[in-house]
This record gives structure tokens, sequence and C-alpha cells, in this order.
């Protein structure tokens, strides 16, 4: 990143509108007024090649080019159309602008994918970078500045939102008011043909003004570059991805392909980028609201503290539902709290002080609970009442969170009621504090801290890429296929390259007469396998091409007769490659392993459990490669059947190691062909009792077309 | 019910304050300045035995008692100290007062159960009807009435609330005016000793300023009453359940117990009683909103019409998620909205006018719309623009609901912006079209508004209750059960009993003998299975004690022996009863019928399917009894893992009517015997292909003590 150029564009100290007008309700006049009203504290320079016969916009001299201006220029909101905006980059280029901020619309959204290259080529040569274009420009409060057409600043606040839908930015900012959820900076991302998102991240975690970043995404283009910025960051990132209905998931040639819908692969990039996704707008807000002012939450043990018994119960439901179930407090905190509440309340957790809770016993417990090590965050639940003042109860938490010297749990507090209470939340939030309308929201809010902690422990783990010396030899086997004119490889084909990478498959050769199939059942070992190797019989069974647990030289070459006679009369014209002789592996649990070529993410891991778990429930899980062998057991941990791994009906614990082992060596072998595999499944594998391993029966490759 | 009582209860044309007060600061004294604040339209009587000394309270009579008072009295508002409470009622009895809101705590919530009943014995010997005791009060804004010490009436509205939480419901009081969401009548329905959550919905379901019945429960008290009056009702209720997380769950010692959670029976009964379950107390007031205003969605075509692509695309992610995916909309009406847009919109589904839109746009769409016969509901999107006026936007599409004429399709708004945007919003909501700050949340409403004519559908479906005959001889064999002091039966019994109520049971019969195993073995007809019967022996294949897959006499006689002594060896002292003798059911896919004796619902029903899917999954469904077939239809649909009992990996579907038919025949048992059965297992039951029925293999039944 040059933080430099970036800084120029973000938080320019002069900006040049290029396609400055006088007229009101052009955009090229709009900026200017924005800019002016906003009190930008940096110079502004309306560009226009009439500036002999306009001389002024709003006070402002006009020049008719850049190059006329005096004083450098940080950026230039480009608002000429589509057609001559090279042109202008050339100039602001000549100019030494730093960072082109383009509101003109008519680029690749409408296909002109070439102008819009032409213009980042220029910028590039000129060592400028691209915002845009098609956006509606980029806000900061901490700079008053307001170089878009969005008609005002939002309420100061510590997030910054990052939004690739211009009309829902501007929606937002107003809405900041209503919501009282402050940003600093706003930034319409676009066409994202030069600054992309993730390069917007990497900066905004540099920005002093910044303390989260809110993102609002309908696709990414650099997926992996997304991952790797976000899991640098330092600061927490919320996502809201729109777009995760069924109607854009593609058709797939595989099994797995089927499975990773779009939603569930970014899904998986979020949680490995250390991302928070929200669920909807208004959650995106609230989690804005928490992340932008509270530290993380670093342990489990979460405290509740209301005057109202239904709050209470809402919240503790609640708090089940979003991961933090509650646990009774320890003796000695119950007994310290007991002071703050009658005979009839309850210290346990929720600690409801009842309807008699006033200032004092708002203060006294909050501080208590915050200072008691066992305690790692606090929801504060207040239901308004004839007898108390909302804004004392509110200045009292406050009073109790400063008072107690803890500035690493975090709070989060709601508030049931009418304009008083809302008053006192607005109040709490101007002080740090985020409040919430509603028992359950300030819980999940304070989920998303404890779920943050989470996720960033994760996401700073090493990431090990075994290295291989087979990727020539995986090659060759690829180009041979290729070569012959396929888009798939054969079942021995696929385990030969999942042998490079390591992969347990069961021993499998490729038999050309009985007599080989014979002596390449001596060398496996009896009982064997036998199956049909063609590229043009997919379904085998079918055709009556396998046959199963042949346990002597004379049921090899009976098979080897009747699989190939089978094949023949099946298809007759069919290219037979021979019969492969294939070690029966002993039964195991069956899972599935597989993989696609996300086009965001790239090699993309799956893992579930075989049989009716894949097909009936599509109970699976998605990592975009490569796949740590504790991320992998982090997968076998999250389907639903995860069970089943760890034995159930008084079997055995499965060797959940080697198996992740396994989805560890599998991604390494997916990145490493990135460009070679489109999509690949193992099913099933079969996975043995502890320390017994796994095996590949099954193995399947799809290459890319090329 | 006795409407003309509940009249007088909850919309009374006199008051009497019993325990009125002079003193600012004491309930008997809130009570009587809520009422006049709140500009009640009938006659306020304080009562306090120092009349003469007191003389007035805020400008109205006091009387010693209310027997004192001139005219007639609807309702006394009772504030005393509970232990006066039944003289209270006593002389309200006397002076034919109609219903006692009984405000007073101390009564059974601290355990106090004797002094309450014996209130509620006085008022029903004078045919008066009891609200509370414990309880904030009764609000009603269609009468001016604030008989409550909750400090205002509520916002105006169409909805009614009852509140099991008084806290709650005065924090729920001031949230109206802020959430803009309007309620006529607020009711504190406390410790329900007399008149319980159904009774009050059966009145409101008569009350003609309500349109629609919220509630928040916390624990019911007459599970199935509440089924009843939630069918017959003819609006929509709402209920938020608080106390749904795990802490609650009791102990249980069948299967079916372990996996039924009052949350799941809730669940179930509300969806069988036709009431809509709010997820949060969010969504409670944002259904309250759409299904007080809105009438419901009876088809499934929802068109969503927007100015901004990013709304739009939140919006559809909503409409999956809340089971409304959305389709294209019809060639003609694609069309016909063509003229309401630029080139680059959209008629498709989101219909995207894009940012170009203003008010004539919004209106000719949404009237074309919802006149075109295809469309059964519409969710119109706004995001706020410089160059639009919410208001006029907000006026347009009230403008093209009304010009259409159409009155039976929902709508339903969201206007993403600032304070224009809530002004515009709450405007709409005045007009009787729900209006939201969020476009996920108008499609949740209006998904609440399909769900709830779905399950309406149900509701109103004819319950058959199967006759049956063979009660006395069921009871015999319980009897005989209890007669050796035990609290369950054995295999033998429980199938026994099964078989009256007319479920398929394998042939199972008690040999104690070896010849006697023979011969029942070839009345049965081979191949059969032998299993020990002992009280005693609850693990049958541990101790043994199970033989399967017997062919002939040989085999059943050497059986016999071994099952013998294995279990002697296993348990020297068990009480054994003798060897069933068995027929060999063929296989089949496994599945679990079950049954709990809710203490909310009495009798439930639970099916799943057999194996890891309820022992790994919980994949299992609950209807409280009785279930007809059609209902058991669409539980066999609703688990997860359906797709097994429709035929997969190529095996034809199972008998689904035949189990259906089973689950309603197995209801009909457990509420005839709903004294008897506490628990009840049938598992596995195996199920054979279509037309080919199903076998219960293994039976349990626990008792109830007595």
């Amino acid at each position: 990143m040059n933080k430099e150029v970036l800084d120029g564009l973000f938080r320019p100290k002069s900006v040049a509108v290029v396609g400055a007008s006088a007229q009101p309700g052009k955009i090229g006049y709009t900026v200017i007024k924005n800019l002016i009203e906003a009190q930008y504290i940096g110079k502004i320079y309306p560009i226009n090649p009439k500036a002999d016969e306009i001389k002024e916009i709003l006070g402002l001299k006009v020049y008719p080019t850049v190059t006329d201006v005096p004083g450098p220029i940080d950026a230039a909101v480009i608002t000429v159309p589509a057609k001559i905006v090279p042109q202008a980059a050339e100039e602001c280029g000549k100019k030494k602008v730093k960072g082109l901020i383009v509101i003109t619309s008519g680029f690749s959204e409408v296909g002109e994918k070439d102008l819009e290259q032409q213009v980042v080529d220029i910028a590039h040569s000129y060592g400028m970078r691209v915002l845009g274009p098609n956006i509606v420009g980029t806000l900061s409060n901490s700079d008053r500045l307001n170089a878009s057409f969005a008609p005002f600043l939002p309420l100061a606040g510590k997030a910054s939102l990052v939004s690739q839908s211009g009309a829902l930015l501007i929606a937002i900012d107003a809405a900041t008011f209503t919501r009282r959820v402050g940003f600093d900076k706003l930034i319409s991302i676009g066409n994202m043909s030069d600054v992309s998102i993730a390069d917007t991240i990497e900066w905004l975690n540099e920005d002093e003004n910044t303390s989260c970043v809110t993102l609002y995404i309908e696709g990414l283009k650099d997926g992996r570059r997304f991952i790797d910025v976000c899991k640098k960051a330092t600061k927490p990132i919320i996502a809201l991805k729109a777009g995760v209905s069924a109607h854009g998931a593609a058709a797939a040639a595989s099994h797995t392909g089927s499975l990773a819908g779009a939603v569930k692969v970014y899904g998986a990039a979020f949680q490995q980028a250390g991302v928070l996704q929200a669920t909807d707008l208004d959650n995106l807000f609230d989690l804005t609201l928490s992340l932008s002012l509270q530290p993380p939450m670093r342990g489990e043990n979460l405290l509740i503290i209301t005057n109202g018994g239904g709050v209470g119960v809402l919240a503790t439901d609640a708090a089940e539902r979003y991961n933090v179930p509650l646990k009774f407090a320890p003796a000695d905190l119950q007994a310290e709290m007991r002071q703050y509440m009658p005979d009839y309340g309850s210290p346990k957790n929720p600690v409801d002080m009842t309807g008699m809770a006033g200032n004092e016993w708002y203060q006294g417990t909050t501080q208590l609970a915050l200072k008691h090590p066992w305690v790692d965050g606090i929801v504060v639940l207040y239901c308004e009442t004839a007898i108390t003042n909302p804004l004392e109860i509110a200045q009292s938490i406050y009073k109790a969170v400063q008072d107690s010297g803890v500035k690493d749990k975090p709070v989060t507090v709601s508030f049931v009621g009418g304009e008083r209470s809302a008053e006192a939340m607005r109040w709490l939030v101007e002080h740090g504090i985020p409040a919430y309308g509603a028992p359950d929201v300030a819980v999940n809010a304070i989920s998303a801290l404890r779920e943050y902690a989470h996720v960033k422990e994760f996401a700073n783990e090493d990431i090990e890429i075994c290295q291989n010396d087979h990727r020539d030899a995986a090659i060759e086997i690829i180009n041979a296929a290729r070569a012959d004119g396929r888009d798939s490889l054969t079942e021995i084909e696929a385990k030969q390259i999942f042998a490079l990478y390591g992969l347990p498959v069961t021993q499998t050769y490729l038999a050309k007469s009985e007599e080989e199939a014979v002596s390449l059942a001596r060398k496996i070992g009896y009982p064997v396998v036998m199956k049909i190797v063609s590229p043009d019989i997919l379904h085998k069974s079918d055709a009556g091409g396998v046959k199963v647990n042949l346990k002597d030289d004379h049921a090899v070459r009976e098979a080897y007769t009747t699989i190939m006679n089978n094949a023949k009369s099946y298809k007759p014209d069919a290219n037979i490659h021979g019969i492969v002789v294939q070690e029966m592996a002993p039964w195991g649990t069956e899972v599935i392993l597989g993989s696609v070529n996300d086009p965001t993410f790239g090699p993309t891991m799956m893992f579930g459990l075989g049989g009716i778990f894949v097909e009936v429930l599509k109970d699976v899980t998605f990592r975009v490669a490569p796949v740590t062998t504790k991320q992998a057991i982090r997968m076998l941990d999250e389907i639903r059947g995860a069970p089943i791994l760890a034995g159930v009906r008084g079997e055995k614990p499965r060797d959940r190691q080697a198996l992740a082992e396994t989805v560890c060596k599998y991604s390494n072998m997916i990145l490493d062909l990135a460009d070679e595999i489109s999509e690949s499944d193992a099913n099933p594998v079969l996975v043995y009792e502890e320390g017994k391993g796994a095996k590949v029966v099954d193995a399947r490759i799809i290459l890319k077309n090329k």
C-alpha cells in the first residue's frame, strides 16, 4: 500500500472538482456545494474549461484545467462525461494529483470495460490511484470532507463504512442520525477499477479516526487479498453480504460444486478472515455500534443485570441463541451484589435487582461486576418505570464503568421504554456505551464482541503450506489427460495425483490384461476390488463394471472377463483404458472431501459426512485453501453430524487427527494445482478408529478449461 | 365465556378504586390520578374506610365501602394489602361488581396460594371474575381507561397486548410512542388466578376495537384451552414466549422426554393453535404492526418494488430466508411496469425503478402490481435520495393502494433514510400501511401475513378423534403393572396396549417355558426373535438377552436356554417374567414415535427418524395430541430428514400414509390414557415401501405417578 497516495485520496488536503458547474442540480455543482457546506478544512478548486466565462462557483475561483491551479492538488473529483475521463486523468497526472475520485458512471457497469481500464492505466502511469468509477464519492467527518453528491456528512462516530451500493450509502448517511450510529468516513467503492475493498480496509486500519470497519458487499473482486488484509487488520471488520439467495447459485459439475453456493464460501472466507458477518441491515448498525465503541469480550462469562424479570428472561434466551449461554455468578460476587436488591431479588445471573432498583443499585452492581475477575462482559438492562429517571440510570451505569477503572471488558445496555429512555440511550452512546431498545439486541451486540475475540484468535494462527516436489509429476498426468481430449481424470489418474500430495489413497493399479490383474492383486494382497476404467462409462455399477471382495486369483480372472464383457455390451464403442485392481478397504465411517475453484476465493475445501448426511442433509462445511490441521479439526467439529466422528452408539472415536491432516494435504494440493483443477471429490473417504487413519476409496478430478 | 362480566372487567362503565389514597406515590393514589389524566369516560369511585376524614381525592368524593356508592360499579381496582383482599372481594360481591382488577401482590407468587384461591372462591360465589392478582392493571384507549399504575395510555392503535410481565408492560407502554406501534388495550395478566390468557384472547376476539392480539407469555396454565381458543379466534395472534433456554429443561425418563424441551412443545402448540411466534421483542412489535393493519397474504407471489438495487438485493435475500422466495413477475405485468422506469431499470422482481424513481413511478408501479391477479402481496422499498421527498413518496404509495380498490392483498414498506424518511413512515403507519426502517424487516412483516394465512388453514382442519372401546382392557394391563409395584410396562404389556389402539405391532407373545416358546414360534411363523422380559433388565442386549433370526424349533430351544442362563448370570436376583417370542420384521426405514405428558399441554406426540437422526441430530418434531392424519403427514415433511421417507438413493417411497395413520392412532391412545401414561416410545417403527405399511418393533410405556 502506498499510504501517502491513499491519504491523498481519502484525506486530501486539497480537492479539485473536474467538471465543476455553476448550475444547481448538476453533480459538478452539488459536489462543490457539499464541500463548502461541510466546511471542508482543505482547499477547493472548481475546474471547468469555460473558466473565463464562469469565473466563480459559490464564491470559489474556477480554473480551466487542473494544471492551471496554483497550489498542489491531492484529490480530483471527476464528474465529466465518461468519454472525456481519460483526458481528465491525463491532466491530473501531469498536475501530480494523488488520487482520482471518479463519480462519473458509464464504465464497466454498462460494458465499457476498455474505457475503464484506460483510465486506470493512465492513472497508474502517473502513480495515481482511482476510486470508482460509478460512485457517490467519499466523506470524512474528521476532515469535514464531503467529496460526494450525498447531501451531508454522517453523524460523527468512530466507525467507517465502505459501500458497494451508492444509493444505500446515501440512505445510510441520513439514517446515521435517526439510528444514532455514527461514522467517521463513508466511502463509495463503485466499480472497483483500481482501489478495492481490500485496499480501503488496509488504509482504514491505519486511519487514526477509524476504530471499526463496516462493509456492504455485493461481490468481491479479489477474495484472497481481502482475506489476507482482513486477517492482518487490528480493527474489527463487519460485513453485510448481499445477494445470498439461491437465484445466483451456478450449475456445477461435481457433488462438491453443487453444495458450494456463494453464500457458504463467503461465510467460510469471512470466518477465516476474522470478519463478522451481519445478518441484515439492522444488525449491521447494531454491531457497528458495539464494535466501534467497546473492547472484545475475552472470556465466556457474561453477566446480565436487570430491574425486570421479563427482560431478564428474554436476555437469557438471547444469550443461549447467540452462543454466550449464562452461568451462575460465583458465590462471592453473588454475596456482594445482595446489598443492592431486596430479599426477593436474585444475584445469580441474570442479576435481578427488581423494579425497586434505582441509581445507586445500578451503579453499585455494575461496578462490583466489572471489577470481579470472573466477569468477562456485562449487559445492563433497564425497564422504564414511573419511579426512576432513565437518564440518571444511564449516568449511574457510566459512572460505574468510569469508577471501576476497568477498560478491557465490554458493556452493552438495553433500555426498554419511551422517549426518556431513548434520550438516555443517546447519552450513553455519546459516552461510548452502546445502548439498544431491546434486550436481545444488547445481548447480540456483546456476543459479537465475544465472537470477534474468537475469530481473531483463529485468524492469527500460522498457516502451514506443505512443500511439495511432485507438482511436475501431477502436471504430467493432467497434461496427458488433456492431450487425450478429456476435461476430467480417471479414478486411477486422480488417485495418482492424490497420492503425490500425500493423501492416503487405497492402492489402485491399472491392469490391461487378466494376467496383469492377477499379478497386481497378489502385489496388493487379497481381497481386492475391480472396476472398469473408461472415460465413456461414468456410472460403473450400472454398467456391471464393479466387482468387490475378490478373494483369490480365480475370482480375479473371472471378474476380469465378466467386467470387460459387461462394459462392451453396455457401450460397445467405449474407450476402455483397462480395469483397476484395488485394495479393498475395511469398513469405516464414510466422509466426503471435495473442492471447488471459487470465482472469488479460488481453491476452496469442502468436508462433510458421507451418505445421507451429504445427500439429504447437505451437512457440509467449507474453508478457503490452504486449511491448517487446526482449522480442519474445527471443520470436523462444526457440522451437525460431528458426534458421529466422536463415536456414537458405543463405537470408538474416529481418527479425527488423521482426517484433519488429510484435509490439510488435500487443501495444499488444490492450491498448488489451482490453475489446473476446477473441482474434485474424494468420496468416500473411510475413517477408522483413533490411530488407524483414513483411506480415500474413490477420487475424482475435473480440470479447468484452458 | 360470560361476555357481559368480562366487558365489565375490561371495558367498565364505572370503576371503584378500593384502597384509594390521598397520598401521592401510593398506588391507591396513582390509579385514581391515571384514570383522571387519561380522561376516563366512566365514573370513578375512590373507596377508603376513612372516607369521613379524607372526603375527596383529586376532586372525587371518597366512599367508605363499595356498598356506599350510589350507582352501579362494573370493575373494582383492588390496591389494599393482600390479607384484606378477601374482605374487599366480599364487599364487591355484595355490591354486584362484575370484575376485580387485583393489583395487590403477595399471593401465589410468594407461595400464598390459599389466600389467592380464597379471593377467587369469593368472587365466583358472586359471579365476579378476577384479573390478577399481582398486576399493573388494565388499559383501554377506546375507553380512555387507565386502571393501572402505568403512567399513561399507550399510543392508540388496533392491536391489544396481554402481558405476563408487569414491568415489561409499563416499558412497552412508553415504547409504543417511540416505536410508533399503537395498541388499544394493554392487559396485565399477573398470576392468572381466574381470568387466563385464553379467557382474555376469547374476549379480545369479540372486541370491536382490537384487530390483532399480541402476547408476552412466560408460562401458560391452561395449554389445551389456549389452543382451542386461539384456533377459533378470527383475529391474528402473535406470541413472544420467554424462557426458552435450556436451563429450564427438566430431566426426563424416556428418549422422547429428553428431546421435548418446553420450547419445542410450545412451538408445536403455537403452530397448531394458529399463533405466530415472535422471535424477539423487536419482532413482536414488527409483526404486531403488520398483522394489526394488513390482510393476510393468501398466495405465494410476492412482488418487491424498489428505487435502489442494494435494498432490492437485501430484500430478495430476506424473502428466501423468510420462506416467501421471489419468482419473476409475469410477462404482461413486466411489460406494463416498463413505463415507470428507465431502460436500465428492471421489471422482473425485484422491480428496480432505479434512483430516478419519483412519486408518479412509485404510484404507477404499485397500483399496477396490486391490481394484477398474479400478485399476492407487495413490499415497497425506498432509499432516501436528495432529489425525492420521502413524504410525497409515502403519499404516492398510499394513493396507489386507495385508487387500486384492492383490499385483500397486503402491502408493507421500508424507507431507508433519516428523519424525513422516519416522518414519512409515521405518516404511512397512521394511514394503515406498516413501514419499517430496513428492507428485510418489511419482508419479514409480510412473510408473517403469509404465514398467518397458512397456519389458519391448518388450524381450522377438523380433528378426528377415533372412538375406542378398549380403554378398559388397557387400564386392566396398567393396573396389573401398578399392582406389581412397577412404574413402567414391559415390552409385551406396552405392545398389548398399542395393539388395543390399532397400532401395527409385531406379533409378540410371552413364553414361560421352552415348549411354549416353540409352539409360539410355530404360531407366528419362522424366523422369530427372542428377548428376555424382566423389569430388572433394561438393557437386554448387554445382558445377552436377545437372539434374532431364529429359523427353526431347534434354534428356539437353544436360544431359550442361552437367554435364560445369560440373564441369570447377568443379574442373579432379577425378576424374570419369561422370554418373548416375536415376529421378525423385515428390514425397513427406522423411525421413532413417542409421547410426553407435557405439564402445560398434556399428551404430546413426537416423531423422528431413528438411529443417528434422533441420537445425533435430534431431528424430531412435536404435536399436541390428538394429531390428525393430515397433521401427521406435515410432521413427516417438516423434519430435516424428510427426503428419507420420500425415498433416496433409488429406493421406493416409504408408506407415509400408513405411518401418518399410526401417528394419529398413537396420539388418540395417549389422549385416551392421559391420566395413566407419562411417557412412551415406539422405537423403532419400521416403515416399508408404499402400500406395505409399518411395524412397531419395540414399545415402552412409563406410567404416571399416582
